[in-house]
């Protein structure tokens, strides 16, 4: 398939409910592997949705210079959030807060994070909120860290965070340093149950549009329509999803790194972080390949050689339906397709690499492009 | 000797450089072996004092109704509080952050614990601030949890709560309850690096003159003159001490539980706190005390049998000084007088035990007074 041209919001467009499974789809595959399962907040929003009502999607070109916009999603365990089920007030009681707290209202809110669940996680709130969701994100993927955003390696405070719970806990965190909110966001997410609401990052209109990844929630919707399409239209989808990524402006490359059975899994909830290792093995004896995550997949080796690492995004996929199996269901036996794609341009940079790159993860490989180490470069 | 009356403020009365070093003996005895060893927080405030400044000390019953008044005090493990030293601009800032909050100034502040440090702590708080610090407290000792305190026994709100660390972060908790705040305030202190500055159980002048324990500064103070002048005067300082503190309307029973040296000694900085045991053997084959703490002492048994148990007050002094001995700086070969003394009758009460009793300690032991326990009652 060619590259299928993304279609964006010029200035303001309206999601609806269909709008929103694709959008999910792609928020899955973008997660490498993490940022949660997007199946709960899409029931969230669909329920929210069933009405009619729509979101309205912003491009933050034309976000006002001093809207004051709020970055959210939820910081935990994956693992825990699969058990522990929000009470839908989190978000909304974190963004009043957040207005009491800095003294003026919100005017738009944005995911920090595109991958997973946090890339809906903006839609359950400006349903509930009536506010406008801008079209970006900090980390054109999922992070297992706070600081690992873009806005951070960009200068930008991540305070005042807002940490809610479903028990009616509110945590207003005020950090000498982005790092220290890491820190502390983590401590507070794990004494709340393991999983929170969390709202930072929040800025005015200019520091959102100079520092965000643009247009991430349109190619995420992008993604996951092309995925789906392809689909329906009874043509493979894993050409769909890498029509659709080839067409991005933030992604460009993808394929196929691996295909396989599940053959062994290590997996532990640890600090607030789900760690572990999946290997696969290929079909018909062909090779090995081990992946290892922190919330989100780090790096896939095939018989001990990288294929692929960090901030590229490594997606485990169902081999049949292409649909992403995020870290925490994954399970012996599963038959898939390890899928790479590359990273955002800015996160490619040696300020960003060093922040989230290899050696952020304390992996000893200097970081070398998906599309160099695979022979997709052209 | 005689019981010593104590003389407590007469509405408001200022404390000199000289009544601080008599305070700090005092709050280090009440402790009950916890609430981290004043010595850092009194040359805090002889630093302070050294221009020859003084503090006023409110009566309770002198507090306007409207007042606003702020709880203040270190959250922790007293073994990692003798080795990180304090900026000195926490306890400020919390203040600071407190008023923004709440919208409205300070009027006065008060200890929330009168044990260790935590009862000097608003000393060096109203040194910095101007404020008067109102003689009363939550605890009449100190305790390791946030919520065993008598203002969340009668109904009190613990937050706004504000947590400020040496680096200059800080975090408001708004708790759904208040056994939510001491999860939420503990998992901060942790991710601070082991304590912090807290502000709690802040409240108008009308509730903290209906919940405070009345007194326990001045009574503290009166507790370290006795021992003091004793001492001066070449008398038995245990004599000074135990009349000191039969002249106290929160305390009146007190005794030597036993004497001997340390032989063993167990502990641990689990989950934020000091944890452990303390083995005493008596001269000549006297028998064995066993102490167990929680960063307090809270149940001394003597060969087997139960001597003292928490609420009640447990201390370990140095049985030649009479130097009260915090868990944290118990050592191996110690010579030690292990003193009862009973709890302010508001924590005997069957609402108190159940919140601040053996079984909120997980101790399979009914709650007896020192003073039957030992044959005391006169």
């Amino acid at each position: 398939m060619q590259p299928i041209a993304v279609s964006r919001p010029a200035g303001r467009t309206r999601l609806a409910r269909e709008d929103i499974a694709d959008l999910a789809r792609g928020c899955a595959f973008l997660g490498s592997g993490g940022g949660g399962d997007p199946h709960a907040t899409f029931m969230e929003i669909e329920a929210l949705m069933a009405a009619g009502a729509s979101v309205e999607l912003l491009d933050p070109d034309a976000l006002d210079d001093d809207a004051f916009v709020a970055g959210c999603g939820w910081i935990g365990a994956p693992t825990v959030e699969l058990e522990k089920i929000p009470s839908g007030r989190e978000a909304l009681q974190g963004l009043r807060k957040l207005e009491e707290v800095a003294g003026r209202p919100v005017g738009a809110v944005f995911p920090v994070e595109i991958g997973g669940a946090n890339g809906l996680a903006p839609f359950a709130l400006a349903l509930r909120s009536g506010l406008p969701v801008v079209d970006c994100d900090g980390m054109g993927r999922a992070f297992p860290e706070s600081q690992m955003v873009i806005f951070n390696i960009r200068g930008q405070r991540a305070t005042p965070a807002i940490l809610t719970d479903d028990k009616g806990n509110c945590v207003v965190i005020e950090s000498a340093d982005n790092l220290s909110e890491e820190r502390l966001a983590r401590a507070v997410a794990v004494a709340m149950g393991g999983v929170c609401h969390l709202i930072e990052y929040s800025a005015e209109g200019r520091q959102i549009r100079s520092n965000a990844l643009h247009g991430t929630i349109s190619e995420a919707l992008a993604i996951g329509r092309g995925l789906r399409l392809a689909r329906e239209g009874g043509q493979d989808p894993f050409g769909g999803l890498f029509a659709a990524l080839r067409g991005c402006r933030q992604y460009g490359h993808a394929g196929i790194l691996f295909e396989g059975k599940i053959v062994d899994l290590q997996r532990e909830t640890r600090g607030g972080f789900a760690v572990g290792r999946a290997v696969i093995a290929g079909f018909a004896g062909g090779g090995r390949m081990e992946v290892d995550f922190k919330n989100e997949n780090l790096l896939a080796r095939l018989d001990g050689s990288v294929r692929a690492m960090v901030p590229d995004i490594i997606t485990i996929l169902d081999r049949e339906t292409a649909d992403t199996i995020v870290t925490e269901r994954l399970k012996y036996g599963q038959r898939v397709a390890v899928i790479g794609a590359s990273a955002p341009p800015a996160l490619r940079t040696p300020e960003s690499l060093a922040v989230l790159g290899p050696g952020a993860f304390g992996l000893a490989e200097t970081y070398r492009t998906v599309e160099a180490l695979n022979g997709w470069c052209g």
